[in-house]
């Protein structure tokens, strides 16, 4: 029985009347991180409504918050009804992000530890619906979360009315694996948080939700977007080799502990390559404290080497995610899910001392990571939490391979084309060329080890030829920069498709 | 009696004496932090060994590490004698800034709170004297700080040898006005750091130094670099006029408290001039939680309505660090000097919900904010504290004329050249145009806001001009840009000593 709450349980309707509830120019809050626990019914029938009401000649579109990015009934089917105006915090749809790129949606994009906050100091607006996915409700009309968290203790707390949808296909023995914590405030009045080790409890397995609140539960049986998992390639092995030696030196020179600092991880084929690589290799009760647990930490968790993994949610392909709801009893003590404001929040990422790996669009030779926008004006998906666990890591490390597009586009180009990871947040770049460690370094010494170490032999000579000149001319030589040229190669790539000259 | 302890009133000897312990190719931690409690004597010493040295054909440079900018004794001096090969983390000194600037010297331009775990985590490599100003000794041993605190409790930590200056200048109620924390650890032996008001005491009045490590003691009578103050003008005070504004604005709302939050207030003019508004405004019992203690602040206590300041350093000008020192009785309860990992830790900024105002050299119309290099290219000061600030305060403004140069430079550029904050860090842009609130726009709103209430007239039309084109011809249109035109702004004012077409 997934709704023990007789005066949740007469409001169970239809997603059509639920979504009734929902009107033109209101702002919705919404669950869903990385294509897990988001409303798969609701969204939908919304988009219809807003598709009616368009054929009718009626305007109607709404604000969107989440937790990050969500799945095609969500961001998909009502990107596909026109039916978005504002957008935050973070999208990877398709359809999204195409009309975000041709300037038709407005698009607010965070560092994912501060959307709770921003939402709690009121100059977002109010929150009118909160529309959350829970795997259950209990007699006292508590929440059991879903497979992810989010920003959904702020949406319930927040909104003026909520709306839940009860995802039968959630395994019922996710209960008791989140940690709520409910211990945030607006300052003045904030204090410490109280997690020092990455397994604390510092929180409630539930969702405080008042009834009262609530005006339509309704009953979904439907999967997470759980998107097919490739193994590694060469290229992600072989950036997933250097990073291990790396760890290994720092751990020979004792500047890690043996069981390493707590991984974050982003997803991903290279960053399960990373994680396939320490099933393989000499780390023994590692920790992770990050935003999603993927496919490779599981196999981490399988041979015992991970201890336990915390983040906000899943992001797991079709087969782990059947692997883990038929096997989650095992793995469940060694979970725990928490609200992305504590699973991003600097406090805790400094404290811990996190080994952040990020992947990266393109890095410059001076260490300046463009993360979101291609050819610098082009969104691709968003910040996300990288800025988060960047800036505060023991050791921030971005990982690319040294080239995209078949060889057409240079991972490592003269200057950055768009910043969102500035020199002294990048401390360690990895392609499979090899691995450049920047810790100390002045902006041309960190130059030529990016150009040596991290740059494919295609676009080698061409870097050094720039790197040369410009300790020639430029107007100062601390990072040594051509005006007139650093974006050249961006230049060429939308001229011609290529940055090969 | 500024020496109460025996076994290190035995080691008191002359600058050169002590300079001798200092050997080339060595790491040096000093202290100082903005002109504030830098050694005097020992660094003017060390300079005319070096230059002996290069006289007589032998190489002699040092590694300098410190707080943040020193004084013309230390760093002038040190640069002047082509003796020193590396620094970090923050320099102002124009000798040392040409050296830098001409690649003769290489900087590592770093976080200020990241300053000293990033000694203790030791890919710096080791420390191998600590150079420190004091201004007493007491019978055990333990320091009494002088005028600023800086990164000295590492580097009296971690240094093999250590050379204290007792400075008679400072004043000896500076005793029991500063909070030395102890609580500091690296991973995974981090823990909460238990300060939730700007007010509270977490730590001791001394440092404590093994008296066994110290090999010199050198008594100084040297006043610190305290810099004329100039009265706010018409720009600075237009500036400070939109930002108590939008103070008055943000309280009413209900988004700020009536006292506002704790202040962080970067140094000069703009800064002063927003202080000296504050006395003038409505605003009462506020609190600074900042980097520096500047003449405004002390005004601002006289006049008994900032309640208390928490910083890592005076930066005063003579007339105010003589009133200061007259008075100090009077002030002395009112201030608590900390360590800068302590002073601008992010888990503090975030945690007090500071409000931070900071300089800047260029925003570009989508608010990415250059620091530091003016053309993209030749380093002004530094990063500085102004990262850890911007992305954790509750909010982040960045104040700036609208021109430079007699208006050859625009403060509002297409792109700038050098990022040091991203367009997520950068919430509000103030100049003596007009203030732009960006928070929660998207990148052309912003652009909007920004052009149109920051813009220096001569420059508006062209901006517009540039960001309508961008919208016809951009690659992507979530941040549009022209990448060939983008930087041109820059390029002509290299090639023609003005960005005016």
């Amino acid at each position: 029985m997934r709704i023990g709450c007789n005066e949740l349980r007469a409001k169970i309707m239809s997603a059509e009347e639920a979504a009734s509830f929902i009107t033109s120019g209101s702002t919705v809050g919404l669950s869903g991180f990385t294509g897990s626990g988001y409303p798969k019914a609701v969204p939908l029938a919304l988009a219809a409504r807003i598709e009616a009401a368009h054929a009718a000649g009626d305007p109607f579109k709404v604000r969107v918050w989440t937790g990050a990015s969500t799945g095609p009934e969500l961001d998909g089917a009502l990107a596909k009804a026109d039916g978005i105006e504002f957008r935050l915090p973070y999208n990877s749809d398709p359809l999204v992000r195409d009309k975000i790129n041709r300037g038709e949606m407005q698009y607010f994009d965070m560092h994912l530890s501060q959307v709770a906050p921003l939402a709690w100091q009121g100059f977002l607006g109010p929150l009118d619906t909160a529309v959350v996915e829970v795997s259950g409700i209990r007699p006292d009309g508590s929440l059991i979360p879903s497979s992810s968290v989010g920003n959904n203790k702020t949406w319930l707390d927040r909104a003026k009315q909520v709306i839940l949808e009860v995802n039968a296909w959630q395994n019922d023995a996710l209960e008791g694996m989140h940690d709520i914590y409910y211990g945030t405030a607006l300052p003045p009045n904030r204090v410490p948080i109280p997690l020092v080790r990455p397994d604390d409890r510092i929180g409630q397995p539930y969702f405080r939700c008042d009834p009262g609140k609530v005006v339509a539960v309704v009953q979904t049986h439907a999967q997470d977007r759980n998107l097919p998992f490739s193994p590694p390639d060469e290229v992600a092995a072989g950036i997933a080799g250097h990073l291990l030696d790396f760890f290994a030196h720092e751990v020979k020179k004792g500047r890690l502990p043996a069981s390493l600092l707590p991984l974050q991880s982003g997803v991903g084929n290279i960053a399960n390559a990373v994680l396939a690589g320490l099933v393989d290799g000499p780390f023994e009760n590692m920790t992770a404290y990050t935003e999603v647990i993927q496919d490779g930490m599981l196999d981490l968790m399988s041979c015992g080497k991970l201890r336990m993994a915390s983040a906000t949610a899943f992001s797991l392909s079709p087969e782990a995610a059947a692997a883990l709801n038929a096997d989650m009893h095992r793995y469940r003590d060694k979970m725990i899910l928490r609200p992305q404001e504590i699973s991003n929040h600097p406090e805790l990422i400094r404290r811990l001392g996190c080994l952040a790996m990020n992947g990266l669009i393109e890095a410059d030779i001076y260490g300046n990571v463009n993360s979101t926008h291609v050819m610098g004006s082009r969104i691709q998906n968003g910040i996300g939490g990288s800025g988060d666990f960047a800036r505060n890591a023991y050791v921030s490390i971005f990982m690319t391979p040294s080239t995209a597009k078949g060889g057409k586009i240079s991972a490592i180009v003269p200057m950055a084309s768009h910043v969102d990871h500035i020199t002294q947040d990048v401390q360690v770049i990895v392609t499979e060329q090899g691995l450049a460690d920047l810790r100390g370094l002045s902006p041309k010494q960190r130059s030529k080890v990016i150009i040596e170490n991290c740059a494919h032999p295609d676009y080698k000579p061409e870097l050094v030829d720039y790197a040369r000149r410009a300790a020639e001319r430029s107007y100062g030589q601390h990072s040594p920069s051509m005006l007139n040229e650093a974006l050249s190669w961006h230049q060429r790539f939308v001229e011609t498709g290529s940055m090969l000259p």
